[in-house]
C-alpha cells in the first residue's frame, strides 16, 4: 500500500463549474489521487451565501464566506468566481502563501495576468489555467509546451460558443440575428445580457491569453483590436453562403512584420469575417469552439471541442489540478510563464487582410471605373467584382458591366493589402456620390 | 543577463527527423533556450555512419558513432533511431546515467514501454514522446495531463497518414489499392515495404500507447486487434460513399465492459471502418492525422493534423527538449506514468460492434428468409437490408423484394453486437448454400 501525502485543495465558487468540480472531486477523488500519487483533500469551498441553491447537492460543511482563511490552509486553490476582484485578491493571497492556483478565468488573466505571473515566479508558484480558453479542448498545454519547439506564426480561433452558434444557425436556419439570439437564449447559450458574447469581449479576452501563450510575449486585452458580430445581417450570411463562405468571429493571433522596424510584431483582433467553407473551421458547428494553428514547422493544427459547460470546463480544472498535484509530489519550484520574446503588439493598422465590401451603387454610366479609381488611389488592389441587382440578391450574381442597372449592389473582393489602407478606401467609398451605400465590409480570414 | 545553466543534448539518429531537430536546435537554440531558461547545447550526434549523406548540412564535428560515450555526458537524451535494438538498450543506459530521454519510437513504446517507464521512475528521470503518435500534433500531453482529471471513454484514430492518404485518393479519385498506394510511394508516403502501414502494424502500435496512456493501464501492442487495409476494393469504396460512407483505417481504444466480470475493460484494435461522412473524422483527408477522443466530462474533443513528416515530427520532439529542459531547472524527480488502474484489456469478442456485410445471393425463392434466420440465429439484430443487381451496383439501390432477382447483392446493416457473434453470423452465411460469396464485411464506427 503506497501512503500518499494529501494535497489540500480549496475551491473558490460553486456556480455551474465550481459544483461540477466539487462534485468529480467528492465522486472521483480517489481515481484522481492514485493518477496523480499523492491524497486529494477537498478542505472547503468559499462562497457568497452558504443558503444559495446549488446545481448539485453537495455536503453543506464544506461551505464557508470566509475564502481568506479557508486560502491559508490549501496547497492549491481553485479559483472559480470569475470577474476581477475579488478573484484578483484571493489569487495572490494564495500564490503569496506558496499556493499552486488553478483558474478559468480569462477576464482575470487577460487584464493582469502579467502581476499575477510575476506573483507566482517569485515564490515558485504555479498557474493553471487550461480552462480559461476553449472549455474542455486542450489548447493551454499544447501551446505552452508541446510546440515550445517550434514558432507559431498564427492562430484563427472560434473561442466563443454562444456567437459561434448564432452565427451557425443563421446559416443553416436562415434567421436573422435576433432569433438566433433568442434562440441562443432560450437554450441556455447566451446570457441575459449578451454584450459579452456578441461584442466580441469574450473572444478579445481569449485571444489576448492566447497570443501572449502563442508568441511568448505579453498581450494585454486592451491592445486586442475587436469587432462584435452585431451588425451581421441574414443577407450577410446569405452571400457568403453562395460565395463559398461561412461567417465566423474568429480570434486571431498572428506575428506579422511591424512596418515601423521591419522586426516581428504581434497582431491580436477578434472580428466576423468570412471563412471558406473548404476551411477546416467552417465545420465547426452550434456552440462549438475550434483553434486552428499554424506553425513553422508543425503546419497546420486544429483543436476541437465543446468550449463551455459546467462538466467540460470542469474537466479542463480538474486536469490542472492532476498536475498541480503531481507537482505537490514531485516539489520544487513551478515553471515561469515564458514572456521573454518581448514583440511589440501592433495596431490593426499595420495588419494585411483581404476585404469584401457591398456596394450599392447609383444607376450612372463610368461608376465602376469610378468605383475602381477608389481602390487603386488607396493602393488596394482588386480581385473580384461581382453586380448583382437588388432584386438577384439571394440568387446568382450576374456578370459585370461596365455601366451598373438601376440601383445595382457591386461586391468587390481585394487582395491582401493594410488594414489602414482597406479601411481608408471604404471610407472613400462611402463619401463617394456613386455610392448609395456600403452595404457590407468583411474581412477574409484563412486563405 | 541572466546565468543559464547549460542542457547537454545527445542525439541519437540523424535521419529525416534527427536531421531537423539538430538543424533547429543549432539555428534557433537561443529561442528554445530563453523558453525554457537554460542554454541548451546540442553536444553530439550518434550516428552508425559518419559519412552517410544527410537531408540536411550539419556541422562535422558533431557526429560520432560512440552512442554509449555520448549518452555518459548528456542531461537528455533524444532517441531518433527507431526499432528495437540498440535504440532500447541506448535508451535504458541514458535513463540509469539520470538523464532525461525524448523519444518518437512507437514500436520501442508499443513493445517495452513498461520497461522503460518503471526504469525512469526508479531513478526519478522523465520519458518524452510527443512525437510517437500522430506526429507534430499534440496528443499525449492532452490525454496525459489535461484529461486526467477526466475519464476517456473512446479515442477514434486515424493515426497512419499513409494509409489515409491510399483511401482518401481511392474516395476522391477513384482509384483503386493498388494505383492509390503507387501514388503515395511516389509522393514519399509509403516505404518501399508498405507492410507495417498497410497491414495496420504502424497503427496498432499508436494504439497500444494511446489506449496505455488513456485508460492509465499498460496495453501490449500485440493485445491491440488488427486489420490491415490490403482487402479494400474500390467496389468497397464506391458503396460506402453512396450510403453516405467513407472507409478509414481506424485505431479504435475502448473502455467495455468485461462480460467475464462486469466490470470495465479496454479494448484496443485497427481495422478499416466505415464512418459517417457527417463525422468529424471523415474530414481528415490526404496524409493528415486526426484524434477523436470521448471523455465523459469534456464530451468529444479532435485533435488534427500532420502525422508525419521531418520539420512536424521534429516540431514535436523540440517540444518535449523544451518540457525536459523547463524540467532541469526545476529540478526534481520525473512524473511517473500513471498506469495505476491495471484495467484488463479485452480480446476482440467482446467487443460491440456494428457490421455492414455485402453478400452475392443466389437467385431462388425465400433467400431472404433464410439469410435473416442466419442472423437471428446468432442473436444479432438486422437494422436495414438493401438489395442491389450486380448492374446496379454503382448506381442507386433497389428496395427488398422477398425473392432477389438473379445474382443480387445483399447488404445487410447491423444493430450493435458482440464481435463474435457477428464474426460467427459471418462465417455461418460463407458456409450458406444460399450465398455465392460474402463480398465485402466492414465494421461501422463513431455513429
Amino acid at each position: 500500500m503506497i501512503e500518499y501525502r494529501t494535497l489540500r485543495v480549496a475551491l473558490l465558487g460553486a456556480g455551474s463549474v465550481g459544483s461540477q468540480v466539487a462534485k468529480q472531486l467528492l465522486e472521483h477523488g480517489d481515481e484522481l489521487a492514485s493518477r496523480a500519487g499523492t491524497r486529494i483533500e477537498l478542505v472547503g469551498i468559499a462562497v457568497r451565501d452558504v443558503d444559495a441553491r446549488r446545481d448539485v447537492d453537495l455536503p453543506r460543511h464544506l461551505f464557508t464566506t470566509d475564502a481568506q482563511t479557508l486560502i491559508l490552509g490549501a496547497d492549491v486553490v481553485i479559483e472559480l468566481i470569475g470577474g476581477i476582484e475579488p478573484a484578483r485578491s484571493y489569487l495572490l493571497q494564495a500564490i503569496n502563501s506558496g499556493a499552486d492556483v488553478v483558474t478559468a478565468n480569462k477576464a482575470l488573466l487577460a487584464t493582469h495576468g502579467p502581476e499575477l505571473f510575476a506573483a507566482a515566479e517569485q515564490v515558485g508558484a504555479q498557474l493553471y489555467y487550461e480552462a480559461a480558453v476553449g472549455g474542455a479542448i486542450p489548447i493551454i498545454r499544447p501551446l505552452r509546451d508541446s510546440l515550445a519547439g517550434d514558432r507559431v506564426n498564427r492562430i484563427l480561433g472560434i473561442v466563443n460558443g454562444t456567437t459561434n452558434y448564432i452565427l451557425d444557425r443563421m446559416d443553416t436556419e436562415g434567421d436573422d440575428l435576433e432569433s438566433a439570439l433568442a434562440a441562443a437564449t432560450a437554450l441556455g447559450y447566451a446570457e441575459a445580457d449578451p454584450t459579452a458574447d456578441i461584442g466580441g469581449y469574450d473572444a478579445a479576452q481569449k485571444a489576448a491569453i492566447l497570443a501572449s501563450l502563442a508568441f511568448h510575449t505579453s498581450v494585454p486585452h486592451d491592445a486586442v483590436y475587436r469587432e462584435g458580430i452585431e451588425g451581421i445581417t441574414k443577407e450577410q450570411i446569405d452571400s457568403a453562403r453562395k460565395a463559398g463562405y461561412v461567417v465566423k468571429l474568429l480570434a486571431i493571433c498572428e506575428r506579422i512584420l511591424d512596418p515601423a522596424t521591419g522586426r516581428d510584431g504581434v497582431s491580436a483582433r477578434v472580428y466576423p469575417a468570412l471563412v471558406s467553407r473548404k476551411h477546416p473551421l467552417a465545420a465547426v458547428h452550434g456552440a462549438n469552439n475550434a483553434v486552428f494553428v499554424q506553425a513553422e514547422n508543425a503546419g497546420d493544427l486544429m483543436f476541437y471541442g465543446a468550449g463551455a459547460g459546467g462538466p467540460q470546463t470542469a474537466s479542463a480544472v480538474l486536469g490542472d489540478l492532476v498536475s498541480a498535484a503531481r507537482r505537490h509530489v514531485v516539489g520544487g519550484p513551478g515553471v515561469a510563464e515564458s514572456t521573454h520574446a518581448d514583440i511589440p503588439v501592433l495596431d490593426i493598422g499595420s495588419v494585411l487582410t483581404r476585404y469584401q465590401v457591398s456596394l450599392e451603387v447609383a444607376d450612372e454610366p463610368g461608376v465602376l471605373a469610378r468605383i475602381a479609381g477608389v481602390f487603386s488611389d488607396h493602393g488596394v488592389s482588386v480581385e473580384v467584382v461581382e453586380q448583382s441587382t437588388p432584386r438577384s440578391l439571394g440568387g446568382e450574381a450576374t456578370p459585370v458591366r461596365e455601366s451598373p442597372a438601376r440601383g445595382a449592389t457591386l461586391v468587390i473582393g481585394t487582395h491582401e493589402a493594410p488594414e489602414a489602407a482597406l479601411a481608408a478606401t471604404v471610407a472613400a467609398l462611402a463619401a463617394n456620390e456613386v455610392v448609395t451605400s456600403v452595404a457590407s465590409v468583411l474581412r477574409v480570414e484563412g486563405a
